[in-house]
């Protein structure tokens, strides 16, 4: 390859913390995919290895009379599952820091539905703000003026990293099914979530405690992909149609059904979360050891701390990280990420760095 | 890889001629998927690989002004540059067996704009005709009750393998320029039109007949991927917004890059086409040979024949081809189709298989 | 009045049969504004002589159980209606002719579906076009590639002033049950359809018939308004939320209310109706005798001629006249419309007038 | 009109407080309507009255240049006008009290658009809000995944009655101008800001401060109605397409241009805006004479108390007004709402009836 080298911009001679997307695919994925290049095999997702990893995700969640779909990335994913629920007139709640509220350039607004928000606690929002946000809206005189709620989203782990507890999310599904909403679980970086030491949820637990969650690939060891898996009866009905026309079915649908197979043939999936989730917990150390503070208190891949901006420049020059939001002239929120990819030596590298801060 | 083997389903033992994305990809993209696997980059589109592929693809097609994105499939591609074409009172005119007015579960649709269909001629539409209707809606009292035309959307080749000369592109493209209309060429299965023998549009001349093209990647080697290629300065403004919008944003963007790396770094893209063409043709010479009637005269890798059903039942105990309409209890229009992964012995027993009937 | 005056443009000292629309309402409706003028009463259709208005369209029609709404116009009846019967994958067929298709500007679009059209026959649509397109759609086996077809659009009268009969309208609704397709009439112009000498639909037969119908007030007498009598279940559920997103849902919605009160409090609307169709074929019988040829057989108030030009002029010297088609360099293709609001006098003159052409 | 009498419900029997949209329309406008109602004008807003109305508009807010359209109501002025003005991946801001945001039932995200909200003041939004939220996402690396600020707006007077004054719109008008945003006035009650005793902005300086605004009628002596004033020629563009797309546009476009005639022939629209003013006024001093906390200083025809519940009771056996927000189980915000029809007699009666509490 003679044209473009192998090794990427001068930006990545530095380690990247920044994501957990700065690799390629686990090498047994990319070992399938050879495997298999020349079969050939039906298109859209209908094919033999699709069917297997439907399977093998059924078995994994014990949910066997789910659907489970695959779609090549998590904003196809969420808009999809959306606009598959949604009526018109009727709005979806999230978190003020959602995902999609805020990443998605209005992916749900252009497919023609409102996101109203809640505001986040630690990234969470709870079964009582949801409650009360619904008997508002029934209770109002002039309800017909405002769109009605329909659906409940939030994200396993959310965007600060941080898990609902089995305790919350069962709260959380007592009120949408009180209230007959849907609810979907973003599950983006499920696998760093289901492998955490402090989460409480089994993955068998997972499907019964929402009608809709996905499965990130991307973000743990897939090249692209997300599953959906569809318990309840109203969302699975015709989801195929949608899938096509948002542009998320791939021809070669293989693609993305032999990469779930590798994921969760044997667990990889599992032990590629736990492998991300233990080095974050020894770069948050590190930090927390030499005196930095935590923004907020992460059992993921993702740590999120507050940090002088003299700090992040030092820690810059030799890793690459993710500035979250400015606090003022002098304080940064930045973000650590830890993925399936990242290794031992980059953060040791990490944590002898900071010792000599 | 225990649980699901590597040889597809029972269908698949049978020789597949029902489209042109039944195998993976060229080995030299898993190739360059390997070599690169564990190199860090940049996401979203935004990395050296993605950053080599543009640069050649603008050198392939002589246009060094135009913007070059990747996209990860065709739906996705064409719904994404129609809507960012598009205010919401304004159509797009295609024929109506144009792929978004037939094959995209109305994705136009989805994104707010109508499709005005005009009638094909062997696919393919004219000057004349678009001509025709933008000057009767201008001309209407009542033009502002009708969508008014802004995009002309064809595809080369057409739905029917068939192509548009360049005497015909360059008169659609004046008729264009003359209302103010956006040109848009699908090529979702390019290489196979330029690599065609019947083929006079040079990849140097494609750019300036159009404001936007597309350059499939999906059916003519890679794994899954488009290049969306924009020379209009119109349709450049904020594009990548609208991509990620739409989902077909990749967090690993590199992967779009490095499999258009690998198509347009010594041509590769135009060897498959015309292999694939070429098969063709000996599949559609052996057809007609027999006494068969090609429904529509196609110069690329898909060729169509109106055949009786029993003939259609005998070809395929041994191989799979697309049913494409049913026109009497008795015939049937179908589809062969050859592509980059066709190999000569799959034809050679085609070619035999119908001298024996 | 000083600004303006009375009289209205320099076309008008013309005598207009251009369309159903040209004048303001009948004086029972002036009266009735008049008269309750400084009534107080609550916003959006909550008021007393909405609940009046709705009680008599369900006896008028015999359908105590529909759900009766009032909008301010046609375009947001019909966007309303079929934005409240379809998911985002799903279709309304409609007559290539359709309002919905030629004349609204894409609204239907706009909201996200897609318009497939059958071909018209004098307007209509027949039972077996719609059951042939959809067992096509179901057998295909890329079927979620395309629309689903999920209602079905038709309007009575027809663009073209054509009637479908009893028998006709029984065949399509029993196609559509056995599909489970919506059956949505576009009611514009009822009141010159169920008074037409040719009508055999009683309006107690009309909802049994349909899934959903509108009662055009525009055209036939009031200042603007429609009714839309909903029967099916699914289609009634949160209609007023639609109603409202989209614009239609007037503060003062006893303006609507009112005008229905005074079109059905004793048969007003059908009254306005038989004047008008009566007027229409002494204008069509002139034209006839004077040996034009009717383009369209219409027993309606819409009549469409196929004239010269030259006759054109000529007519067009007395008379406001609507233009259709242009067929070729001499012949046009016409529209004479006469409304509630055309005096005998208006159609004496021109029957003098054709005389003596 | 024997079937349903001349008065309304039994609530109306008590004098009704609670809007400004409770009677019909001002008597001038009935009159204007019964002499013109059987001339014959061509539709769709084409006809004299709208081009007189047009013409006056244009002359009382100074702005010969600015086009002007009329549609039915507020909620489709609004749609229609951002609809025109954004892009798919563009938003709209808006204080997170707008009418857009809250009592639209989706009506922007339905037609594709994120509304993006910012806290309010007293129901307004600041210039250094709005600048320093687009300095934020133009700033953030990943600006792409977020919707682009494209288009400003407010309401003048805001939900809560305030109003902006001359500086405060004139330093929002320049961070506007800074950033490429359109700035979008909504002026559905208008007429009660440019009345108040408290407005500094005259009709005439108004259309230089924005890129668009609107005249309600609806609530200032219309039966419905607004004008939709535009200045910046980008919106300008295609407009009428789009009023008719959204069911905006009325057949009999007429009544909305004679209803802006009589409003604006001799300055009726700004002595209703006085008449309900003064009245509010009066209304709410003798609340506070009483030693009710208004909760908001309102200088237009909307006051706002925070009240105990026991009150409410006690003031809702004889007047009808709005409950906003219930602020815990003894407290609730209210609204009292004059309007062009208030009278005197009506106001008085409330005075009296506050001194007897």
């Amino acid at each position: 390859m003679s044209s473009i080298g192998t090794k990427s911009d001068v930006v990545s001679s530095r380690i990247r913390f920044n994501n957990d997307y700065s690799e390629g695919a686990h090498p047994r994925i990319l070992a399938l995919l050879q495997e298999t290049n020349m079969v050939q095999s039906p298109g859209y997702g209908e094919d033999d290895y699709c069917d297997a990893a439907r399977k093998l995700i059924k078995k994994t969640f014990a949910c066997p009379l789910s659907d489970v779909h695959f779609v090549v990335g998590g904003t196809q994913a969420n808009l999809t599952v959306i606009d598959a629920a949604l009526r018109s007139h009727q709005s979806v709640l999230s978190a003020d820091t959602g995902h999609i509220n805020v990443h998605e350039t209005g992916a749900i607004e252009a497919c023609g539905h409102k996101v109203e928000t809640l505001p986040h606690v630690d990234g969470k929002i709870t079964a009582e703000a949801i409650a009360s946000h619904v008997s508002a809206h029934f209770a109002d005189e002039a309800f017909e003026h405002m769109t009605q709620p329909k659906m409940v989203y939030l994200s396993q782990p959310t965007e600060f990293g941080t898990l609902y507890t089995k305790e919350e999310l069962t709260a959380i599904k007592k009120v949408c099914e009180k209230h007959a909403l849907f609810l979907f679980i973003d599950g983006a970086r499920l696998g760093y979530g289901l492998s955490s030491s402090e989460n409480d949820i089994t993955p068998e637990s997972l499907a019964p405690l929402c009608d809709v969650f996905t499965i990130g690939g991307t973000k743990v060891g897939a090249l692209f992909g997300e599953g959906v898996v569809i318990s309840h009866p109203d969302l699975k009905k015709d989801f195929r149609y949608l899938i096509k026309q948002k542009g998320g079915m791939l021809a070669k649908g293989r693609l993305l059904g032999l990469q779930f197979v590798a994921l969760f043939e044997d667990g990889l999936y599992f032990r590629l979360g736990e492998h991300a989730d233990v080095l974050a917990y020894k770069l948050r150390d590190a930090l927390i050891e030499k005196g930095f503070t935590p923004y907020i208190n992460s059992p993921t891949n993702q740590q999120f701390f507050k940090l002088d901006k003299t700090v992040c420049d030092e820690i810059s020059k030799a890793f690459v990280f993710s500035p979250i939001e400015t606090v003022d002239d002098t304080t940064q929120i930045v973000r650590f990420c830890t993925s399936w990819a990242t290794t031992q030596e980059s953060v040791d590298a990490f944590v002898t760095f900071i010792k000599t801060l």
